[in-house]
């Protein structure tokens, strides 16, 4: 009998990942809005992974990945090559395992980002701002500490561990007609992909991706990966390429892509600002656009939108937001 | 037998005001923060009352005092001379149940927050901003249509319609040592001193309060009111100075007063929006500033904060906050 390969989770990998995170993460709360229900034209429920710990749903598939370890390799520590969300969140996963924590961040990374990540205790590698300097840092560092990496948004362990966030939407919820996640790397739509599979297979899976950075639409409409990409977008969270294993789960699940410009993706975050009182980042805010720009596709209908982080630089955001 | 003086309202009339107001405001939740709980040495049990309708615990007295009519009184309307978060909250109280509203505005008042107002149905009626000029509108109101004043602060049904907050905080959190509130013209902070004499007669109450309009601390330290007051504070919503039944409440339960200046009321609202997600106003952080500046004070404590609204300029207070 053979294992599943890394790249191939599937829904009980997503059970087996609540179970092993449930006393680490936060079950965020799922958030309703009249005003918000009665603009959009349907019954919208906010999975609010804002305020899950280190601000994102990150937290989970960065959980799940250091409590799969087993203690001999958890002690040789783990590694990553993300300076934003994903950074912090397996920084702090590894804190509270007490195991160490490596982060090649590229020589432009925004220096509170930084910050946060060295505050849960991690080693920072600056590189220069180059994948192939990031990936050179990273496996130097696999080398010589003997570090587990922990990819962003490719590794079985961390798709299975976002999984978690729209299963416990549907336990609050209760059924769905669609279920609304932004898209990057994919970690969180591949995973939302298997839990969907697993116990709401009638629900449909839209991913919302900015106008910037819409490789996933392009590969998900030619059938063929799209790996060359110049992100431009202000959803900072959402400027990686598909990931290969995201990519075939998307695919399997026929999922439906919702292209946003960053205009409504703005628009959409000062709604949740003021209407919800919730400081969402833009990333989070691409759903919420996403829906409001279709209103046939989704009038009258249950709709589960994840608000995926809100690690905003605010300051920022409201001038360009004026 | 004589009935109760509007000016002196007692616990049960908090009690009849929860029942009266039940199914039209939102019971917001208690939400706790671990990593604010580290820095202030205390736990913080915080009223999410910016997530109150109208976005302002406002809400409560409004309703409170718009159901409290007869019919025959209801349908002459209600007015109100408050700009701000209560003439939102009236606005939409009288909405509910279907009576007119009547909002006297000074020339000068924040369009977004006139917008608001005007979107809940009520009349606005512009006069000269000076106090003066804004009583004598209100009292030509009144002789006109008949309609009942809603005082936003002195009102009895206001005071106890506010008391709702902490009687479900304690509810929802259980004992507390101290519970902290803003102070502007007092109609939340009588109103929580009427709750915690009826049920929770060891708990203190303290009463935050901005160095720019510290009348109500230096009202209770003299024992007579001040009603000179120039305010200088970026709280708007606590530039009103002390009520007369309010204060006679306060001092009657003994308040402490802890005073704050803006600069710190700003970085404590800068941290509710960073590790918190929550947009609150400057006014509901006052609260929380005030348990920072004073860790001795409250070490190991539990302490109630009630976060009062959350109606922010965002783009004005990030210029402001930088």
């Amino acid at each position: 009998m053979q294992s599943p390969t890394p790249a191939s989770p599937t829904f009980p990998d997503v059970l087996a990942a609540a179970a092993r995170i449930v006393r680490h993460v936060h079950a965020t709360p799922v958030l309703r809005t009249r005003s918000l229900d009665e603009l959009a034209g349907c019954t919208l429920h906010f999975k609010a992974e804002h305020l899950q710990r280190t601000g994102a749903f990150k937290f989970r598939g960065a959980s799940n990945a250091v409590w799969a370890l087993s203690d001999a390799r958890a002690a040789l520590g783990v590694v990553t090559h993300s300076s934003g969300n994903h950074g912090a969140a397996l920084a702090l996963a590894a804190l509270s395992r007490g195991i160490p924590c490596h982060v090649v961040t590229p020589a432009n990374a925004v220096p509170t980002k930084l910050a946060a990540i060295a505050a849960y205790g991690a080693a920072l590698h600056r590189c220069e701002p180059t994948l192939a300097a990031r990936e050179a840092a990273c496996a130097r560092l696999q080398q010589h500490s003997g570090a587990t990496l922990v990819h962003p948004y490719t590794s079985a362990d961390v798709i299975t561990g976002q999984g978690t966030a729209v299963l416990e939407l549907l336990r609050t919820a209760g059924p769905l007609d669609d279920v609304v996640v932004p898209v990057g790397g994919g970690g969180l739509a591949a995973g939302t992909a298997l839990t969907l599979a697993g116990i709401a297979p009638d629900t449909r899976l839209v991913v919302a991706e900015p106008s910037g950075a819409d490789d996933t639409a392009r590969s998900l409409a030619s059938g063929a990966r799209v790996t060359e990409l110049t992100p431009d977008t202000v959803c900072d969270g959402l400027r990686a390429t598909l990931g290969a294993p995201n990519f075939a789960l998307l695919r399997a699940a026929g999922a439906e892509t919702l292209v946003v410009d960053d205009d409504a993706t703005l628009a959409a975050m000062r709604l949740v600002w003021q209407r919800m009182k919730q400081l969402i980042e833009p990333s989070a805010a691409v759903t919420l656009a996403a829906v409001l720009a279709h209103p046939q596709r989704f009038a009258g209908r249950r709709v589960g939108i994840v608000l995926s982080g809100g690690n905003a630089d605010i300051a920022a955001l409201t001038g360009a937001a004026a």
